[in-house]
């Protein structure tokens, strides 16, 4: 029996506990962090992965940290540090600094105490209780996006595993199949890490929802032949004119969709959105080890070149609709993002 | 110190010497086919492949074939047989059939002598020096079509490993490369089965050809950065309209290709073109196994749905031109098509 939802990210008697995703679906493997460093090294290896559960992991992270820095000396350089290296554990996912921004101002001319880790802590509980909500609103907004029954793409993974909830596009998948608005899940594989084939069948798999996987470069093919009605995707940073930067690969996904006349959809929560950057050519993208690549060839073949951006960015012109828990901004520009950011309609 | 050209089939003392492209690009191993079916076998589980490839290999199969029926009790039912199964060893690529045909012709009326054998022997060897030197004149006009240096993409493996020869598209890349017109090649590693991080690697490194891999889900990144200012592919299938036949993910690259401005071809010798069928609608697809998607996730996992059409059709609309042994046909269409294959101009 499958358990229908699953915890990515769990605060259980003061330790952050892990669902270590390096090892799905093979294994059900969970890490449990006692020190802030142990959560960053879960970050950066993608143990733990997807924007909004990161930023949730960073949180308590956080949290961590300040134990640790009171059990010590009480060193707030240390504790300093500590947040930037939580921040700057993976680069394109905004989620992180979003998270660590709003645990920083709790600790604004405090002093390091029981009662300031108190405060942390349940100010991380909140973060992940909002993202929880945020899900679910998603979920309900976006389904309201289908008019009829249709095949649905989605790419790399943005269900339980990659946030605190049900899922950001998973979210909207899940709903939509429940209301009889989806028939089926294509879930690209998402090369090289295989969120896709490793994470999203498992979490279609437990939610018993029809689906067929597909190579990336199939996605064409199913949109052609209109098995694919709609295309449904999570993000790592939303800029305010809304340009999205996802997993590398989403941009294709974008292009294809539009000259197939196929709606192409942005999941995610307002803690994705990045105001401060005017454009998405201002995200900074992630350059991991091309090994993720060449892993497949076995040893021996380490210096093949190749390129291995973990992210590209969809100009909005491409995405039909952004859905966050505020809302649905449609036909995304920087004018429609900043209303329904703000609460106002457009 | 690297081989420039290696022979992925070579008729050696009576038997078909097939490298065996499973094991590449860890292992070079050949297999030395006495019988047809030892062919046959090879070409069903892709250790020789390539349309060209399997083209020549089918013709070694057909002398194969009648070597055993002359040796046995010259069973002409077991000879047609034995020809059908190569013509049916895989379904899209047309130059099994079209080779086997050719064989097939010098029998028609002829006694299964030793004398017959010979004329398929020499036939066979004239079928696979014509791909060598039609390699040789595509790769010399494809080269024309390139007016400034570029980075240049390709897709699946056109090289010596899927031809007699250089290659068609490889060949096109090589010659471009030598002529100062192509920069870098960016081959896609081309899942399933990966001919491109396999086999495309292994002919780059032997020619020495500047090169990047990239996943098939970056093909878009690297043309909206203008890192790639052409794609050469080769085909499987080419209709009268100029429809082609070709490794799945061949029609994605097309629509982004159009989507970003860049010239998109085809390069393929005449015996790839079937002009039997009107258009790329009727091109049989190969199914395979979705055992070659889903065993990078080990075994346990096989029961989960995934397709796995190993080729799909680009429409001729899409198609800068097509590169054949005859010239160029540029915006193919059915007139024009007829026009280069019959050597008139248009």
């Amino acid at each position: 029996m499958l358990t229908p939802q699953i915890n990515a990210v769990e605060w259980k008697n003061g330790t952050c506990q892990l669902l270590d995703q390096t090892r799905l679906p093979q294994t059900e493997t969970y890490l449990n962090c006692t020190r802030y460093v142990e959560v960053v090294d879960a970050i950066k290896r993608l143990a733990v992965r997807g924007a909004p559960a990161i930023g949730i992991a960073g949180a308590y992270a956080v949290v961590l940290a300040a134990k640790e820095t009171l059990r010590t000396d009480g060193d707030l350089n240390y504790f300093s540090q500590a947040l930037d290296s939580v921040v700057n554990a993976r680069p394109t996912a905004v989620n992180l600094k979003w998270a660590v921004d709003r645990m920083r101002r709790h600790c604004e001319g405090a002093a390091l105490t029981s009662g300031l880790v108190e405060r942390l802590e349940m100010e991380a509980k909140k973060i992940h209780a909002e993202d929880i909500e945020a899900n679910r609103r998603m979920a309900s907004f976006g389904a309201e996006l289908l008019e009829r029954p249709v095949g649905a793409l989605t790419y790399c993974n943005t269900g339980d595993l990659a946030t605190g909830g049900i899922g950001t596009a998973f979210g909207v998948l899940r709903q939509g199949y429940l209301s009889g608005k989806i028939t089926r899940v294509f879930p690209c594989e998402t090369r090289p890490v295989l969120q896709g084939l490793r994470l999203t069948v498992y979490e279609l798999q437990r939610n018993q929802i029809p689906f067929t996987v597909i190579c990336d470069n199939m996605a064409a093919l199913v949109m052609r032949s209109r098995q694919v009605g709609a295309v449904f995707v999570g993000s790592d940073r939303v800029a305010a004119n809304g340009d999205a930067a996802n997993k590398v690969g989403t941009y294709s996904l974008a292009v294809l969709a539009k000259a197939h006349q196929i709606p192409f959809y942005i999941v995610a929560p307002t803690s994705t959105f990045d105001m401060s950057l005017a454009s998405g050519s201002q995200i900074p993208i992630e350059q991991r080890a091309s090994e993720e690549i060449l892993g497949l060839l076995g040893r021996g073949f380490r210096e093949t070149p190749a390129m291995n951006p973990s992210f590209d960015v969809t100009p909005h012109e491409l995405i039909s609709a952004i859905v966050c828990e505020r809302g649905i901004i449609h036909s995304p520009n920087t004018e429609r993002v900043r209303a329904v950011l703000a609460g106002t309609c457009v």
